[in-house]
Order: structure tokens, then sequence, then C-alpha cells
């Protein structure tokens, strides 16, 4: 039940090891203990598996060996990783162990840093296991992970355009008379089918539902006229995410307020891709894209950020969002997405991912950004 | 992107509400603190999501009322499901705020029992924003979820005769010269059409495969004679889970000793399914199961816990291994899955899920156990 990838190569294992002490040891941490998910994938190129048995790797900071611990029968399925020709000591234990001492033996236990999805039921346990004082290790992983290398933007890249080409099939089921559930499931084979290793989410929110911007699927009626929000995604088996949101009219163009407000929402969404440059600063992005809705009276109906980071997780660092005062760097890639949403009546928001290049930006995502009649 | 389902009735989210204050107090914790997931599901009948954004569920264990915090961009999909009209405080909040001071805010924070599953990311901020002392919540949850209702019977029922029908098809697709990830994918289909909501997991480990317990799927063509475990499952959509594994051999009945090691493991399983009952701890069903195999000499392949509890989460409490005295009670559910694993050889498992009666034991999975020749 483990999910699994093929091995990085063992120069970028051990540069992002090194890499994660450094950032450590300028947080003030002794030791990292990452668990199962994206953090532990961009170490090692697995992800590992989240049940109640332990697996993690303990890096600690002063150079000692990092260790990799793991119930012995998901280490089977691991072993051809080579941890151990990487300089790793693999521990594996068996029901009825207890790995939490097993995982601390040996290493600094001062300040341990804990990546972020460490669940409270492992975290906790590693705390009565000595490891008392802890952090989060996501301000450590993010300076890793931030800012994405040539192999990491390329995958990106190719996701965006995975998704694009999504997004060119929409009208093939999009229509009135469908519900969201018949298209989403149409829209989900699709991404599978245009590479994608899972259809990880499909939301298709058509009238008053595209006005809730995390509603997902549901078995009303598309009618005519009405717009629908079609935001869609998912992890190419390298495990790099796409996202993309447009927004589509079913078989009619809106009324002509609708369609003033939409060109408004396209107006924004331009604008904060327009700011973005190594630099400036995310909350700058925000404010662009938050400036052109509140200079047409729209600002009370953007109710989330601009966007979020996205590589391994299709959320992650940095969030573009007021009060992140973080500058842009080249590699960073993220969201840009305003919305609309009027409550009970319609929602309207266009999405892309960008990068930040060394001198402006790249957008990931390249289908036309106006309301599509479908 | 969230994860939602039909709103429990209102008479059982006040029960079960009532019974988590008082187990919360019999533990000594203040408040309890649940985050997304199978623990939420299970008190609201939504598992919420799990996202770096805050959603949560604070119940003081005095009686106060209990308070749902969630960003007002997902709350949108949430409002039907009427917990205002439950004595639940809805706290909404918007990109920028603090949630976890508003999560906290007038609840007593002597001890906090904090979810599970709750990743750091939230819980080191509940304890930085007041909560300092936490202890996990699974303690106290387990004496609600770990004996099951009748109507959560009835759902384990109907999710293990469920996957007994797909078990009963994989004659269709499981033959020689197939590769493991295709006979995975057609079941997979299956699972799905059988009624589960989603196929949550499919191991096909074939030949040595099969040695290695969580195995998944791998593009390794399966050999003629050569033995393949097939453990699969997955949520109907009620949420409550199905998981059952049983041993095919490929085109032929294997070799003699194979075939005796495997009848040794249908009795070890057999025997640790017929000493469920009341009473009776989880070591001692384990050792059944162990025993058996012991008087074989395999005890030393058989290199795992004898089985977990299922539910809302297919591994929960109550886990039957070795040293957990625990004394079973009518309405545990929980898996009997004894194996034999010979490295870089063979492997077989027997995977049934049973509940304990009021006198004895009742399988929710029902396929022949002997090894079925394809």
């Amino acid at each position: 039940m483990g999910t699994s990838s093929a091995a990085l190569d063992a120069v970028l294992v051990r540069k992002r090891l090194t890499r994660l002490r450094e950032a450590a040891g300028h947080a003030g941490a002794s030791a990292t203990v990452v668990t199962p998910g994206s953090d532990l994938r961009y170490l090692l190129g697995v992800a590992g598996s989240s049940f109640e048995r332990l697996t993690c790797l303990v890096v600690p900071t002063d150079g000692g060996a990092p260790v990799f611990v793991s119930p012995a029968l998901e280490y089977a399925g691991l072993a051809g990783l080579g941890l151990e020709a990487l300089g790793i000591e693999v521990r594996t234990w068996v029901d009825g162990d207890d790995p939490y001492a097993l995982a601390l033996a040996g290493t600094a236990l001062d300040r341990v840093a804990v990546s972020d999805l460490t669940p409270a039921l492992h975290a906790f346990r590693l705390r009565e296991a000595g490891a008392a004082h802890q952090v989060l290790a996501g301000p450590i992983l993010r300076e890793l992970r931030m800012r994405k290398d040539r192999a990491e933007l390329e995958q990106l890249r190719l996701a965006g355009a995975a998704i694009d080409r999504v997004h060119a099939r929409v009208a093939e089921w999009l229509r009135p008379g469908r519900t969201e559930a018949e298209v989403g499931a149409d829209i989900a084979a699709a991404i599978v089918e245009e590479g994608h290793a899972t259809a990880d989410f499909v939301i298709v929110a058509s009238g008053p539902n595209a006005a809730s911007p995390h509603h997902s699927l549901s078995d009303r009626v598309i009618e005519r006229g009405e717009l629908v929000v079609v935001d869609i995604g998912g992890p190419l088996p390298s495990g790099y995410n796409s996202d993309s949101t447009r927004t589509y009219a079913a078989g009619l163009a809106p009324a002509r307020d609708v369609a003033t407000a939409y060109a408004t929402l396209q107006a924004a969404q331009e604008a904060a891709v327009e700011a973005v440059r190594p630099g400036v600063t995310c909350e700058a992005v925000d404010e662009a894209a938050r400036a052109v809705l509140r200079d047409a009276g729209l600002d009370g109906f953007f109710i989330h950020r601009t966007g979020h980071g996205i590589g391994l997780d299709v959320h992650e660092e940095p969030y573009v969002v007021a009060r992140n005062d973080l500058p842009l760097e080249p590699g960073m890639t993220f969201s840009v997405e305003p919305g609309v949403y009027v409550p009970g009546e319609w929602g309207a928001r266009i999405e892309d991912i960008v990068a930040v290049t060394d001198s402006a930006v790249e957008r990931l995502n390249n289908r036309p950004r106006d309301l599509i009649v479908v």
C-alpha cells in the first residue's frame, strides 16, 4: 500500500541532504525528521507510506550518517533504492518493537525539526522518546524545495502542457443538460490519458456552485447560460503537479454585467502575472490582482489569496497572499488564480501556474483566458 | 478539493459528541481538537479537507459549545451540514487571519487532546497559540470508534460482500503472461463497479514479490505455477472499508512443499478466527495464528502482526498484535491475516475481516480460503 518512484540519482540525493543540513544548521535544529510525503520524496525519490507504522528519515545536522527507519515489511519494497550506498544507515523494525527509540538513537535531540505533514501520532511519540523540543521543518525544507532546479521546472512545464491539453478538450464533455459529476468523470479520465499518474482533483462548479471556490462535483445539472468553473490537476508520474482553472459558459454567453465582471477578473489575473519578477514580494503580486478588482468594486467578491506554490505538493510555499513579504526568486513556481464569487449566483476563476525566471515570468499554462462559450 | 458525505443525523452527532466529552473527561483532557480525516467524519459525517488551511472541531470537555473552524472558502460547501442547529458554533476565517487563535478562543487549554492524524503543521501552531500541553486523542476516540454500532456493522458487512464479489471474479483477469499491473487495473475497476467509492489499494504480488507483504503492483509478468497474493479493498460511499486477501496459483497447483505450507497457513488463519470471542485478548488471537505456524516451523516466515481494526480507516484500533492485552468486546471489527513469506521465493496470505459478536465471531468475508488455481 506504499507509493514509490524511481530512485533519484546519488549525486542529487547527496546534494539535497547536504543542503538540508545547511538549512537546518541556520535554523538552529540539531536534527531533521522527515516522515512520508512530498518532503521524503524530494530527498530520496520515494514518498513512503503514511500508515500507522513509523517510516522516517532522520538527518543529524552535525554530519553524522542519516538514518532511514522502516517497518521491515515495507522495506522489502525499498531495498532497490540503494540507501546504504548513499551513506544512509537503514534500521528496520517489526511489529512490537519501539520504532521511535530506534529512530532517535545516536542523534542529538536538542532541537528537532519535524516535517510539516508528520501526523501527531508520530510527532508526539517522538517527543516521548526524547525529542522533547520540536519545531516545524517546513521553514527548513522550503529553502530547498521553493526554488526549482532545471529538471523540476521541466517536469512542471510538462505538467502544465498536459493539463492544457485537457482544458483544450473540455468542450467535448461540458454542455447544458449534463451533471457536474458526469462532466467531471470524463475530465478525470482525460487527465490520466494526457499523462498524469492520477486525477488528483476535479472541480466542475456550475451556476451558484461556482461561487464556492472549493466546491468539487455534484449531481447538479448544468443549465444553459451558466458559468462553469473547471479547476483540475494532478501529479505526473514524477510527482510534479499540474493545477489550472478556466471558466466556461454553457451554451450561451452570459449577461452583460457578468461578462464585464469577467473581463475585469481577466485583467486582474493578467496584472498579477505581469507583476511577477525576481525581487517582487508575494504580497505585491497578490495586491496587483486585488487592486484591479478593487478599482471595479469587485474586491469584496475575491475571498481567497491569489496563489500558492506548486511542485511535489499541489499547495506549498511560496503563498501569494497579503502579509507575505517574501521576495520572489528565479525558480519559484506558483499559481496566479484570482476569482470573483457572488454568493448564490455565479463565480469565475482564472488560474495559471507561472515560474519566476532570471528577469521576469514564464507561464506554464497557455490556454486562452477568455470566457469560453462551449 | 474537499471530501464530503451526507450529514449524520442530529441524534447520532449529539450522542457521539457527548461520548467524546465523557471519554475526554476520563482521559483528563480539557478539550479535544479534531482535524480532517476519519475522526472528523465519525463525529460529523464529513471528513473535511486536509490541506494547509486549518479546519478543525474543538470540543470542550466541560460542556461548552463545540467550535467548528473552517476557511470561509471551504465552508460554503459545508453549510448544508446544519452544524449550528446542533449547537456547534461555526467560526470561519479568510487568508491572512490567525485560525489557531480563533480555534482556541474561549476553550480551557490545560491539556488538549489532538487527533492522531493532525499534521505537525497544525499541532505545533496550536501549541504556539496556547495549547501548550498536548496529548494524542487516539486513546479517547478509540473508545468511541472501536466498538461499531448496528449501522456501522451493516456497512462493514456490505463492504465485505462487495470485496468478496471482486475476489469471485479474479479468475477473469489473473493468468500467466499478464503483468501484475494489468491484473491490478482490472481489479481496481471491479472494486468500483462492485460498489466502492474508490479502489483504495490493490496488491497483486506474484512469485518472489509475494514475499514482500506490502508490495503493490509492478510490470512483472506473472509466470505459470507462481503464487499470487491479491490484497484489495476500499471505502464504500459511507466511508466504511473493505480489506480482504486471497492467494491464487497461476495456471498450476504449486509444488508439494509450498502446498503443505499453505495448508498450515490456512489452519493458522482458521485457528485465529476461532479464537475470537468477547473477553479474549488481541494478543491471544495473534498467538493463536502464530502457534500453528510455530508448530510447523514456519513462524519465522510470518513477519507481521495478525491483524488490524477496520472501520472508517483501513487500519485502526484494535491491533491484533503481541503485547496488546486489550480484551475483545462485541462490535469490534478487525482483520485476521496471517502470512508466510519466503524471501526471494514465494509468499501467501489469507485475510478476512471479522466482527466480535455477543458470544463469538462473525466473518465478514466468506470466499473460499483454499489456494485457488486460476
